[in-house]
């Protein structure tokens, strides 16, 4: 039982032919990645098996030798094909036992449910191998379950993903806390986001205003379609307070990073709580990305607050009649242009009678280009007041890359206006 | 060099901290597993390492234990943390060599980029080991790479998604045909997706439907937000002939399965092809969903043939003002009610002159909900003509969830409507 005290190394072990075959994407090892990471006893390896009793026998005493801790995920349903339990409690030696109260608690639920009598099929989810520990689940009918030998140890959770969120954020986290204690080393971050700069020209401007000295102090550049994330971190290990100070230090050089950064979970919640503060409304006109903006912005919960509403309009019919776009300004200039994303940022205010207007115009693809105005070709105007702020930009990628690309940029150019 | 003519087993290697950490979820070894699958060579087991180049080597040497085809992904980039090449060459004993043809080729990628001379950083990625042959990237710099010994194959590909679904659909796919030829057995797959009835609803309908015999097909059932999605599997091995005869003894007993089944990859497509066919368009207004429906209909490239527009009514007086609903119908029952659904859609389809109007008014929550109208209520409508239908349900789940599954619930009820 004497363990060294250093940082415990966990091992994850995904089970299901469907993660295997590839139907379905392994976002549970991620889930449980990122949990143990944050509770500073990082994942080393992950392997993923299929339903098999002999495979998951092999992977799991393979990762006891590699890990502390090794989390098994999948395979612990009420099928004939779910094995988990079985094989584990086979490697340990350990036979499965009933359990009455997990018996008693089923039932219970079962009952509440409505869902009658108990089926016998669920009974095997109330078996636990000899000296395990039940981990509750509040969120579904099969418990985890813990196993011990020798200072190492063996977690099995259900891979529904709901139900492993829960887990791994009360039952799980306390015992990994209780097993590993002092031994845990959670790392300490801080994030910034950007958003509509690439991440070469943001890796150029950030080392030029980041001192030279960075400590114990790393920075990984994590980026997506909407923007490039700075993640700074101190591993564990570092005194507290010292971390604190370097990450400090690292977020003060970063000021000057405007008007690329900005410091919401999310560009719409840096939106939202700018709208909110100067208790202002925004309607939004949308032609290319046909919804995506409102969509976005009403993804947050509370929008209603400050978000009155918008038109999609997909035809030139529809600018006019809904927005009071000038036909003879769509005639001259076409609906891909500035003048348009301005007149359709200026209408949408005015119907909807809100404080601030968008305007997105633009040709999302794969057809409509042409080499005057080539297939990614947007214009995105907003309008607050008398003034009227309008950018373009050809954005590259696939219609759904297009469409993407162009909602944020247009929600960053809001966030500018109003944040001004 | 002699093998057993039976099915090859291929292992996937995902290479990178950032996968451990659970800051990017392992999407890559899915894509892999589902053209593996495909072809013949399903994939038997996934493991994932980090950045380190005495992990990546024991997990390849343990790989070949397993497979006859290693596949690693990752760690082929130019920056110092990419091992993966320099860690499979060492395990094979074969020196990496300048490759002169690359040196050319990637040179003149950086001159046609304009990225000027080629950077020396970039130079690792026109390093091969002895004796491998290199794959084609026609999407980035970095080749795949493709080594032998004793007729197992390691094969090493780089971690950018794109970049990867581009080599998996033509080098690799070439290479293993090659490679295993008549060793493979791809199986034969039939799809049918099914909307509006929950999985247990709908093995119970299904079951009852299918005959007892069904000969070599295994079902599957692939849960989503969105619907379920039956899939009949024949395995390879299985006479083509034979197998598609089974295939169609099943489609044919799923006949009865509507409303729930529809053919397209995508309830979006079924709706378009239906408008398109019937020379129809269509408008929606939005409340709850808040654009969610006119984006779905837009990710569809082409749909400014039949969609008019949308407008997104947030308010009352938008509701009013917009589209058209009665002051005093909203007063007497309340924005999330069976009339004023029917009137924003009707009232929708008439200010954008459209042929079809849909409406969706409810409580996606967290807030909002009374005893009377709990949150997940949700009134969706759809009017052709004269005919207008009304459908409400009370759904369950999250913000998110609520809107994915009335969105779903409104395409529905249109599909059903517009194909009578």
């Amino acid at each position: 039982m004497a363990v060294p005290n250093v940082v415990p190394r966990a091992v994850v072990i995904t089970v299901g032919d469907e993660l295997l075959l590839g139907d379905t994407v392994d976002s549970n090892a991620a889930r449980i990645g990122k949990v143990l990471a944050g509770l500073g006893a990082p994942v080393v390896r992950k392997e993923t098996v299929g339903d098999e009793a002999a495979a998951i026998r092999v992977a799991v005493a393979r990762a006891l030798d590699d890990g502390d801790l090794v989390v098994v995920t999948g395979g612990l349903g009420p099928t004939p094909d779910d094995l988990t339990r079985e094989a584990v409690a086979e490697l340990f030696g350990r036979p499965l036992q009933t359990d009455p109260d997990l018996v008693a608690m089923l039932s219970a639920r079962f009952r509440t449910a409505g869902s009658g009598a108990f089926p016998e099929l669920n009974l095997s989810q109330a078996m636990v191998p000899e000296g395990a520990r039940v981990l509750p689940n509040a969120r579904g009918t099969a418990p985890g379950l813990a196993l011990e030998r020798e200072g190492r140890w063996v977690v099995l959770l259900q891979g529904v993903p709901v139900e492993l969120e829960g887990m791994l954020a009360g039952p799980v986290r306390d015992l990994v806390r209780e097993i590993f204690s002092d031994r845990l080393r959670p790392p300490v971050h801080r994030f910034f986001r950007t958003t509509g700069i690439a991440e070469s020209c943001l890796a150029e401007r950030v080392e030029g205003l980041l001192p030279a000295e960075r400590g114990p102090v790393q920075l990984a550049y994590l980026p997506s379609i909407r923007g490039v994330d700075l993640r700074f971190t101190v591993t564990g290990g570092v005194d507290t307070d010292e971390a604190r100070i370097w990450l400090e230090r690292m977020e003060g050089a970063l000021e000057d990073l405007s008007p690329y950064r900005y410091h919401d979970e999310d560009l719409v919640a840096a939106v939202a709580v700018s709208l909110e503060c100067a208790g202002r409304t925004l309607a939004v006109a949308e032609s290319c990305t046909g919804g995506l903006l409102a969509k976005r912005l009403t993804d947050r919960a509370g929008a209603s607050n400050w978000f009155y509403g918008g038109v999609v309009s997909y035809t030139d019919d529809s600018k006019v009649e809904r927005l009071g776009v000038a036909p003879a300004l769509l005639a001259r200039v076409g609906a891909v242009s500035e003048e348009v994303a301005r007149s359709m940022a200026v209408g949408v205010a005015r119907v909807f009678r809100a404080d601030v207007g968008v305007g997105i115009t633009g040709i999302a693809g794969p057809s409509g280009g042409t080499s005057d105005k080539p297939v990614g070709t947007v214009w995105y105007a907003v309008t607050v007041g008398e003034r009227t702020a309008v950018e373009t930009e050809v954005f590259v990628g696939d219609r759904e890359a297009v469409r993407e690309r162009s909602t944020q940029a247009a929600l960053h150019l809001l966030y500018r206006t109003i944040s001004d």
